[in-house]
């Protein structure tokens, strides 16, 4: 029997990324914490934080609070007003960024954030073309999706134009035959520079790169490559831009990826934890010399909800909840001392797990048939029978992972529980099975 | 003496379309209705529905209710699953398009679902290429914005790979020589078709325009207009987009702008009325002929909120109530019973007036220092000191109207009362005197 809800589901609801009539969706009537309910009253251990953005958990009173405050107070202002809510997030998202990073252009999404962060520096450079990484995501949008280096850009590919791409560093899959984490971020930083100058430093306007890149895999950078980055960006005049949607707010252990790295970018981007999506907010954080640029010269771009202040109150709520409860210091204890361990532990019982990658709560599982060859559970970009099987098996059991081609991403919210982490390890370690029974071939 | 919240806006928020240093926001700490407040507690009558999207008025209690009500029982879920706040509203506004559009894609605003809508007209067709409006706005975003046919634009043009701009039928400026509606009409339509026939019809994807264009100046289109477009579009297999972002919802005195043509486009895109911006929502809707194109094949785009269930419950109760308290009807009666004679009224008595456009609550001014010349007050994409000091009066006298080039739009909820539509034209008598005091060059 299905509910009326999935029927008006199927008859009306067209979904992302996804043929129509393939879908079967969960219909979810309830959340709390790190939990999720269906309409039959089944439980899941919500690992996936949704897609990476309920870092606080589901539901948390003091925010759902500041939510109704403020819509009983005044929902909605137009972008060239000022307003009590705004301002306040503005001022709080600013003050996480690294000094000299003052103002905050508010956007719906991830995706609005990339393009406007995107124009702002052919803007402030007066060149277009904008390098990113392959394996990265950055939305949806033209631009957003132009300059995304992972498979979900190849059908919106009309040549991409003012974008080229270039290799970061990945050591498990180095594309420059490096053995060590320090020889990879060397000839990464050496292939990036070599990029920089076939495609002309003079016509660069942007280097866009996730801080930790997320969807494509979480791959935390290696000591010294962002700097190396910022260091290319300076030589040559170049706008650095650090993706933070979806490595921002508390994912990493850190308020922003960037602190681990010490680095500071002209251009963050923000969205998903900075409301851990209660209502969708995104942004961008703009160095003073870029807000210089724009001080008499008009900035040509905007939306009709920038700074909407039902948005901005539940960011403002969401920082101080984070602030009260250490959701961040949280976050960094239990990737240290409980989920990071947990995972390794998991990968010396599964010959599937070829790697375990990630910091704070912000981890990713590579499945292979063979350790040794690395062969992918799934191909790049794609899926696989065993893949399905595992993340169904995760379902039946009652967690919801994020399953990206051959990998298992581990997302829980910031502030999991450590017996929430120890039922969904248990869980994983039952589904990995179907993975180490593929045979290398 | 500023308040902290404008200091603050100062010191860190970074506003749409604007040079920063020039900015003097009006700090707006409270809204009710038709009217919104600021910190010193001036009251201004908002005829410009902030940007045209305050359909319902500010803080209608039931909605506020409703989203308060969501907010404590489930704030958000990602797109994948299914949620009864989703599948209610995807029911709803799919109940208001036509026959044979049955299915809603949801984004955040305007901008994301005219990306998207693009996006789904070139999948399903095989041809990139767009044809557009001169005298349009479809959003910020890159392909939003170069589909988009006004000076916004301009600055962020890198060649607008894939897209066409044609002139639409606008009699008062006319473009085709034309001196009746039904003149301008056919010779729009010809252009059109020679247009298409140029730049080729097997590579044309879509043709995109809003069904009355809005921010380009309130321009209803001639009878047959539309569906000479759509006749265009069938006999190319074009996909005919509808952008109903600001048009739609109770505007223009029906559910939809469209129902007043009877046309049947194959994508809808909406936004603004569909919450009345009390919680970010845009969308698509979808015919079934491009679902099915997407039944078997993914989909290659989404968003993290699409269908975010904060903003759908927040779209269903808005359109509960426009239905229950009539507001789509009372927006045709204001528009045809007081509205309408007003600023026509106005129009008799200042030589400024060039032209009154418009129906429902969706009306333009177009301000001319001379009547025979038409010369504008403004310059197109521009301002002037004239149209600075006609906004300031209004202001002054409070009424916040909406100006653009040379003209005022005059957009109030589309539920405004008479008493407060006799206020805000009196205000606009006493400050369209400073138009008719320019003497005609
Ligand atoms: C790093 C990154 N940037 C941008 C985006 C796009 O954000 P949105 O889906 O809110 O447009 C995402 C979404 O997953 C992301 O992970
Ligand atoms: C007709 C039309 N389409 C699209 C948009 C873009 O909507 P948004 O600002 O929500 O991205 C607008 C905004 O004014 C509009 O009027």
């Amino acid at each position: 029997m299905t509910s009326r809800t999935y029927e008006l589901d199927r008859a009306h609801v067209f979904h992302s990324w996804s043929a129509q009539a393939s879908l079967d969706p969960l219909v979810i009537t309830k959340a709390h914490g790190s939990a999720v309910w269906d309409d039959a009253g089944h439980r899941y251990l919500d690992f996936a934080s949704q897609l990476v953005f309920t870092n606080i958990g589901h539901q948390h009173p003091d925010v759902v609070e500041a939510i109704r405050e403020q819509a009983a107070t005044l929902c909605t202002i137009a972008p060239q007003h000022a307003n009590d809510a705004r301002s306040e997030a503005a001022r709080l998202i600013a003050g996480l960024a690294p000094e000299g990073l003052d103002h905050v252009f508010f956007t719906n999404g991830g995706a609005e954030a990339v393009e406007h962060a995107v124009r702002m520096a052919r803007l402030h450079t007066g060149r277009i073309k904008v390098l990113s990484r392959y394996r990265s995501y950055h939305g949806g949008t033209a631009t957003a999706v132009n300059v995304t280096g992972d498979p979900r850009r190849w059908p919106n590919d009309y040549g991409a134009a003012g974008t080229a791409k270039f290799f970061g560093p990945f050591l498990y899959r180095s594309e420059f035959d490096a053995t060590t984490e320090d020889e990879e971020c060397r000839r990464a930083l050496r292939h990036l520079r070599r990029t920089v100058e076939l495609e002309g430093p003079a016509t660069v306007a942007a280097i866009i790169l996730e801080t930790v890149p997320g969807t494509a895999g979480v791959m935390p950078p290696p000591p010294g490559y962002l700097a190396g980055v910022r260091e290319i960006c300076d030589e040559h005049g170049i706008v650095m831009i650090l993706d933070e949607v979806m490595a921002g707010f508390g994912r990493t252990g850190a308020w922003l990826a960037l602190d681990h790295y010490g680095v500071r970018p002209d251009l963050i981007t923000f969205a998903k934890g900075v409301t851990s999506g209660y209502v969708p907010l995104g942004g961008v954080v703009i160095s003073r010399g870029i807000h210089q640029t724009f001080a008499h010269r008009p900035y040509p771009g905007g939306l009709t909800y920038s700074g909407h202040p039902l948005a901005c109150a539940t960011a403002v709520a969401t920082i101080q909840v984070m602030r009260d409860e250490r959701i961040v210091e949280r976050s960094a204890q239990v990737g240290g001392e409980v989920l990071g361990p947990g995972l390794r532990a998991l990968a010396e019982r599964h010959p599937c797990v070829g790697e375990v990658r990630g910091l704070g709560t912000f981890w990713a599982l590579e499945l292979v048939s063979d350790r040794a060859t690395k062969d992918p559970l799934a191909p790049y970009g794609g899926s696989s029978a065993t893949m399905d099987a595992i993340a169904a098996a995760c379902r039946r059991e009652g967690l919801l992972p994020f399953v990206n081609a051959n990998r298992i991403h581990v997302v829980p919210p910031c502030n999991v529980s450590d017996a929430d982490v120890a039922e969904g390890l248990e869980i994983l370690d039952h589904a990995l099975r179907l993975g180490d029974a593929v045979s290398p071939d």
